[in-house]
């Protein structure tokens, strides 16, 4: 699992028993992982379609700094198919897992489109996205 | 299903592809869900447990209005389970479902502890909110 | 009174003196009476045009949920006037109300523009309400 | 009338009608008034208490600068009523007015309490202002 | 220096050290430094493109009123560059500073392009915003 | 240079000009940073203290995904300095860079404090860090 984004919890984003709000905690989920699904599809046109079983495992609270994990499990014609962890980056205490969440690349009708990956098994992803970050880097 | 709390699509929660980002539509259903919760259980200080899968049937555009219905499914003796649907009020046209979200109850020190309708069949608890309703209208 | 949406009053969302912000509440009745009168007159297309003197009965804290209520008070041809009360759910006590927000339905040019319910009597409009509301349980 | 802050009507900040939601300008407009009672009582503990009618003259679109007035018409022992004017910089167009906002201080106990202008007319309240200004610039 | 707007500290807008987010403050400088360089310019299509190293001199806590000061200190063909001081409005401390904040304008094409200023001495700029300012009263 | 976290422009980020609003991305900056700073120095307890000059290179659009790369260039008893790039994911454009963003790093009374890096060389602290992702992966 390799973690790409991280989020400092604030005042502002506690709920009234002073751990972070859940729907906080989603808001970030879904943001980072359509960024990581994108970024792999290439493209930004993308819309969340499933998440699997979301279990809170436990509280962050003020001033934890959150990572988010993601990894590509599947690859369809038109979706990606994402697993996510989040954890707390000083303990690596595990805040939350999503085994599966889908997203699907539009064009710019709205309409389902084929992507960057499709057609790929995960092993050619995989390597394709290494040799993105090594350009990158 | 019963429909508690209503939100309007605006221009400030789309996503890159013009419809209505994801992760708006999951806080605002973790924070619907959790009122519903907290009011069924009694108690402000609810946390986030688990939610089943979440299946994003279509997407929600400008200008929806969206109205979100809850029903309680399971009941703990520290927490709550609920059912959810969104959906576009003037169409009906579903959007979004999750079988299971559950909530647990907290006390003061942040421990899960015994709530409103512990020890209530699904039954006892609908009478009781419905004499809740009844009082408050 | 009819309670059509709840709002839980979160940390983010007090002022210095720890009580529920007064423009966050505004923006919350605004925002939910926009929701009510649109879905009366049948456009998402609606601006606020007047709010009668607002009393603010007493303060919400943090870990409250306020409920908000609407009736329609006044129907004229491009416009509708709804009557607003805001109470705490747990406890009833009244946050606020506003005897008149006036909302005006515009065409896709911003001109002001007639709406399903124009023309109609309050107790017409009532009906015409309660029979979307059974189509749509 | 003296003009105290300004606000620019961002894509963030419109309704569905692409107007600037009026729920976003109340929330401006108590935030800047309260400011404004805040430093004419000497604290931070204010509340909002009343708003007369407000009528919202014409609309704010994408890129309008809105500039917010303030001046002080009546002073109670632990209140200040304040009149408000909000109207476009660029081409000073009235967007709103609001005749009365009553702000009450409190002590740090959360009850009203005595402030810097209590016991003064309006046009002593007005001198002490100015003496403020010119000691600040 | 003259001050044009305020901004209250609230609890939502705190970091994890109870301290204002230097993030936060440094969004208000520049959508306050935009407006205030746009109504120099004359036009709301404006971008920041430069800002001088930024000296966060004292904190800001809940419950603080700060105010903005700008000066025009450079005039370009189609820029403008403003001098930035925030204090506490209370006590006059300082805050922070800026020295430069240089603005574009932009066409409706998005290409830099001459503004209402352009060709003035800073002395001429500030006789003509003196005359727009005697205007507006 | 490596980068650790990115941002989605939405369109909820645009100024009037439809570029992404320079204070929002330099809360993203200082948020990162601020996180980026806190681990590097053991604590959630940092404060910005000084921005060097920030370029802005060149615009973001909606849809564009921003990623925000950091190092460590200096290291104080109680501060850390880091380095900041910004750039576009997708094509590698800079967007804005920052040379020196200095933090602070506080005790629970709010003075500054020692931190885990302090009396580290630069080489040694890159080392200490890397042992620390090592373990985290």
């Amino acid at each position: 699992m390799k973690y790409y984004s991280r989020h400092f919890v604030k005042p502002g984003d506690l709920n009234p028993a002073q751990r972070l709000f859940g729907g906080q905690l989603l808001a970030w989920i879904d943001e980072e992982a359509a960024i990581f699904a994108g970024c792999q599809m290439g493209t930004a046109m993308v819309v969340t379609k499933l998440m699997s079983e979301i279990d809170f495992v436990s509280s962050a609270f003020c001033g934890d700094v959150l990572e988010f994990g993601f990894e590509v499990v599947d690859i369809g014609r038109s979706s990606i198919t994402v697993r996510c962890e989040v954890r707390k980056k000083q303990t690596r205490e595990l805040i939350l897992q999503v085994e599966r969440i889908v997203f699907v690349a539009l064009d710019s009708e709205g309409k389902p489109t084929s992507h960057n990956k499709a057609g790929m098994t995960l092993e050619e992803a995989r390597l394709a996205t290494e040799r993105e970050q090594r350009l990158a880097s």
